[in-house]
């Protein structure tokens, strides 16, 4: 990731830069495809071959929250045994604290730590150990027409782990946006389990940040 | 919080401003007292009484972790019962990466989240719930010649809970200090649970934001 590269192929039509809050500043139709089109820390890019590659950057944008259910609790056998630390692109994350809806564009990352020692100075519980994978959320009502509330689902790593990806492909359907659209409070997004963003919408015990 | 007020008294030395990270555009010796002399996400500031003002913007600071030892894994009295989502202010986590140590200034802020549900979805687990608190350590040799590695610690609710306050004093040592001290690797901050701090430091598994 640390090269530059090709953010987009000549296919791409410009509206898409948008819809993921790239920066349009050197973006042209029919600019060279080469052209650096997305920047700083809302760089999200596609590869010519239409696959999402892996967002850089995150951490500095805004952490709302680590839900865990390790495997300990679901008998051996959890969907999910990690932390998962959400950040939200800070332009999504002020678009939904001034309207209360997630844009056309919204990008949310969760990286994904394994369960490291279970006991500290503090007490027993759950400390992180190690960095195990990042999935993506992407909402673009032109990639994703079809989808539930056009919300694309990216994991960066396969499906019985492994190294962490440069690139994925969208997830069908089932895989992850069936439940999200069952489940989730917010548009896809499980806002019950997120204290920021619920404070974000005025729901809550309110944030000591901004109180 | 939201109005603008006196954030240093004229007693406070000029040189609490570097080590507190502030912007120093505005502080000259002798000025106003009145005059703002810390902005944006750096803001950290004193009363005139010299109590330390709850930092703000931390929103956008650095997200480094979020251990947990919930009452229920502690015999129903555990000392930290709740999430406990760790930030470190950017200037400081830039140095950190950069040389690998704490700089003078640097502001570490714990927000203490309560266990929500215990069942979602994804399965059983640990869930966040409501905002319960804010504490704060900070690093100045100035402030704290005598307090281990120069940190002092803050609470910014009274022991049993409650309301989270405006200002808060330096807590004693055995509070904080002395655990603190005895058993976290990095300078009295717990590296070891954090792998975004060991992945700054260029251990574990390399985080995938920036590999």
């Amino acid at each position: 990731m640390r090269n530059p590269i090709p953010l987009l192929g000549a296919a791409v039509p410009l509206g898409t830069l948008v819809l993921l809050g790239c920066s349009l500043a050197a973006a042209r139709p029919g600019a060279d495809p080469g052209v650096q089109v997305a920047s700083g820390d809302q760089a999200i890019a596609f590869t010519r071959e239409g696959e999402l590659k892996r967002p850089r950057g995150y951490r500095s944008w805004v952490y709302v929250g680590a839900p865990l259910t390790p495997n300990d609790m679901n008998d051996g056998k959890a969907a999910f045994p990690e932390f998962h630390s959400v950040y939200v692109d800070p332009i999504s994350f002020e678009h939904y604290k001034r309207t209360g809806a997630w844009r056309d564009g919204t990008v949310v990352v969760k990286e994904l730590v394994s369960v490291g020692t279970k006991s500290s100075t503090s007490g027993r519980g759950y400390f992180m150990g190690e960095f195990l994978g990042l999935e993506t959320m992407l909402k673009s009502a032109e990639r994703f027409p079809d989808e539930p509330g056009h919300w694309g689902f990216f994991r960066f790593t396969d499906e019985e782990g492994g190294p962490v990806h440069r690139t994925a492909t969208a997830l069908p359907t089932a895989s992850c946006a069936a439940c999200h659209q069952g489940s989730a409070r917010d548009d896809l997004v499980f806002t019950q389990h997120y204290p920021v963003l619920r404070a974000a919408k005025g729901f809550g015990s309110g944030s000591p940040e901004d109180s």
